[in-house]
C-alpha cells in the first residue's frame, strides 16, 4: 500500500517509538501513584516527556504541558474551560469540527457571541477580517495552525498580535502543525497550543495535549483521582493535575517522548523542508492534469497536504478507485471541515486529500500522479 | 521487584497484548476515517473489540460499548451526561474520587441533592441504608463494584434492584472488577458499567470505556470530528459516535482486544479463583502478625486487595520500607477514597495496599509476609 493519508494519522512510526511503547508496557507502573520503582519509572517518563515537549515547542513551563488522549480532547478542554457564558469568541471557516462543534454547543447553551472569519475560494483567511471582527469585547480567538483540508498555514503570528492587542486569549489548533513544521509558541504568541501525538509527531494514538501559557486559567474538565490532595472535594488547582484526572497513558506517552527524540535528531526544519519539497513536487505535477482541480493556496507556507477533485467525480469514488485499483490510500469526503467546504464550493463533492510525511517517497508520488492521470482520462 | 500494586495498574502484561499493540502501530490507520486498507484495518480492530467486550460482560449491544482513555473519563461522561440540575443522586462512602469529585462538582454547580450511603468500620455498605435513602425521587445511583481501598465487593445485584424499583439509573464503577471477577451486566442489572483497560483486564494504559444499556441517554462529552454527519453542528446522536469525538486510540484498543482474548482463554472464573486463593493466603498470614491491622470484610466476595497498617506507623513509611529494603511494590496513602478513610478511621495514617494479579506467586506473598513481620517487630 502507498500510504498518503498522513494528515489522518502517520502510519509509519519510527522503530524507536514502537520500542519505547514496548519497554513501557513491560516496566511502567501508574505514574504519580505511590513511590515504588515501577510507578517512579512511569512518573519519570511522563515528566521527561513534559520537559521535551516544552523544549520542542519553545515553551517555558513543563508543568503546564497537559496530556490528553488526542487534540480533540485538548481543544474541548481549552474551549470549554476558558469561554464563559456570553463571551465573544472569534474563530474561522477553516476550523475542524473539533473546534466548531464545541463552539456551536457553547453558542446554544451559553449564548456566546460566536463570529467567524470567512475563507476565500482558496481557503485563505484575511488579516483585515480579523482586524475588523476581533475587538476589545473579544474573549477568545481560536484558529487552526494549518487546515486539515487545504493544508494552508494560517498567519498565526499576525493573528496572535491582533488577538493580544485586543486583550483576547489565543488558542491554536496544532493538529496539523505539530511535528511537521517549526512551532515556536513564544515567537508565534500562542496562549494555548493543542496538539495530537499520532500525526506529525509520529507518536502512538491515544496521545496529545495542550500547552497552557502561565497565567491562563482553564477550568478542570474531567475530575477524579489525582494522586495528591485526596481530601479536597475539588480537582487540585495546579497544572498539570487540574486537567489530568485518572491514570495517564504513560505507555503512549513513552512512545511520544521517543518520537520527539526522533524528530529532534533529524531536526524539525529538515522534516519541514522535505515535506515541502514532496508537496511542491506533487502539486506541480497534479495541477497539470486535465480535469484535476486543487484547493488551497500554494504560494505561501503550506502543510504536506494536497486536496483535489477530478472533474465532477464524487471524491469517495476517486479515493476508492485509488485504493482498490492502485493501492493508494487517501481520504475523501468532508474532512470534518464543513464551513471550509462551503467556502470552497465542495459541500457535496468533498475532496480527495493526499497527505505526506517524512517517510513518503518520490516513487510513491509518481505512482499517485500516474493513477490520477488514468482516473482523469 | 515484587509487584503487589496491581490495583493501580497491572505491570505484567501478557505478551499477546504487547504484540497486538506493536502490530497495530505498524499497520493501523485512523479508525472510521476513510475507506482504504489501513483505516479499514483500524476500524475492524475497534469493531471487533466492541463485540468482544460486549460478549465478555454479557452485554447486548456492541455499538453501545464506548471507548475512553480510562475509567475516570468513562465515569465523568456517565455522571455529567445523565445527571441534570436538581436531580437526587445516591452514592456511597466507598467511592473513589473519580466518582466523588464529579458529584461534588454537580452539587456545587447544579445544586443536585447528593446523598451518601455510609460504610461501617469494615467498609461495608448496608442494603437497609440503600432501601432508606433511595426513593422515587432518585434519578441516579452510583456505586463501585469493588472498593479500591478495602477490596470489598459491593452487592451490586441487590443495590441495582433497589435502584430500579425506584426508577433510578444504576451506574457502576468497575475499575476494580473488570477482568478480576465475572461481571454479567445483565444479571447484575447494571445500566452503565464503567471500566478501565490497564488494571484487571491486562490491557494498555490509555484504554477503558463504558457500556451503556439501550435506552439510557448520555449527553455528548467531547465534541469534534466523528467521520460522519460532518455538516451537523451537533455531535451525532448515535452511540458510540455520540461519546467518541476525535481519533480513537486504536493502538491501545488492539492491545485491549488481545487482552480480552487472553482472559477468555484462561477463563475469568479461573482468574477470579486464583486471585481469591492468593488473597486469602496473604490475608490469613498477615492478620496473624502482631501490630498489623487489616481493613475490609473478608467473609464475603473480595477483590485481590488487602489494605493494612502496621501499628501507628505512617503508611507511606511502611510502603517505602517495603520498596527500599525488600523490593516490594505496594501503594500507601489515601487511595483517592477520602470518605472511606474517614469511616475506617485512617484519614491521617492512610493504608498500605497490597494488590495481586493472576501472575502473582505464593513466593512473592511469602516474601511480603516476611517483610511485614520484620517491619512490625
Amino acid at each position: 500500500m502507498i500510504y498518503l493519508d498522513n494528515a489522518a494519522t502517520t502510519l509509519h512510526k519510527p522503530d524507536v517509538v514502537i520500542d519505547a511503547v514496548v519497554k513501557a508496557m513491560k516496566t511502567q507502573g501508574n505514574a504519580s501513584r505511590g513511590a515504588h520503582g515501577a510507578t517512579l519509572s512511569a512518573s519519570r517518563v511522563v515528566y521527561d516527556a513534559r520537559v521535551k515537549i516544552a523544549k520542542f515547542f519553545n515553551f517555558d513551563k513543563p508543568s503546564n504541558v497537559i496530556f490528553t488522549c488526542n487534540s480533540t480532547e485538548a481543544l474541548n478542554i481549552a474551549i470549554n474551560g476558558i469561554i464563559k457564558a456570553g463571551d465573544k469568541v472569534v474563530s474561522t471557516d477553516t476550523e475542524h469540527n473539533s473546534v466548531l462543534r464545541p463552539l456551536y454547543h457553547l453558542q446554544k447553551t451559553k449564548n456566546i457571541d460566536l463570529q467567524f472569519v470567512k475563507a476565500d475560494g482558496k481557503g485563505v483567511l484575511s488579516l483585515d477580517d480579523f482586524e475588523r471582527i476581533v475587538d476589545k469585547d473579544t474573549k477568545v480567538v481560536v484558529v487552526n495552525h494549518a487546515s486539515n483540508l487545504t493544508g494552508n498555514v494560517n498567519d498565526i503570528k499576525s493573528i496572535g498580535e491582533i488577538a493580544h492587542k485586543n486583550g483576547a486569549i489565543f488558542i491554536v489548533d496544532g493538529s496539523q502543525s505539530a511535528g511537521t513544521m517549526k512551532v515556536d509558541v513564544k515567537d508565534l504568541g500562542i496562549d494555548v497550543y493543542c496538539f495530537t501525538g499520532h500525526k506529525g509527531l509520529f507518536g502512538p494514538q491515544g496521545t496529545g495535549g495542550l500547552l497552557v501559557k502561565d497565567g491562563i486559567e482553564i477550568d478542570a474538565w474531567k475530575r477524579g483521582g489525582s494522586g495528591v490532595k485526596t481530601y479536597s472535594e475539588d480537582q487540585p488547582l495546579e497544572y498539570p493535575t487540574r486537567l489530568e484526572a485518572g491514570t495517564l497513558n504513560s505507555h503512549g506517552i513513552a512512545g511520544l517522548s521517543a518520537a520527539i527524540d526522533f524528530i529532534d535528531e533529524i531536526g524539525v526544519d529538515k522534516i519541514e523542508g522535505k515535506e515541502k519539497e514532496l508537496t511542491e513536487y506533487f502539486y506541480n505535477k497534479a495541477k497539470e492534469i486535465n480535469g484535476v482541480k486543487i484547493y488551497g493556496d500554494f504560494s505561501k507556507q503550506h502543510a504536506a497536504i494536497v486536496s483535489l477533485n477530478v472533474k465532477d467525480y464524487d471524491s469517495g469514488e476517486v479515493s476508492d478507485a485509488l485504493s482498490n485499483d492502485y493501492g493508494i490510500a487517501t481520504r475523501p469526503g468532508a474532512h470534518c471541515a464543513p464551513r471550509l467546504h462551503i467556502d470552497l464550493g465542495t459541500k457535496y463533492q468533498g475532496a480527495v486529500r493526499f497527505s505526506f510525511s517524512y517517510f513518503t517517497t518520490y516513487e510513491e508520488l509518481d505512482a499517485a500522479i500516474k493513477a490520477l492521470k488514468e482516473i482523469a482520462s
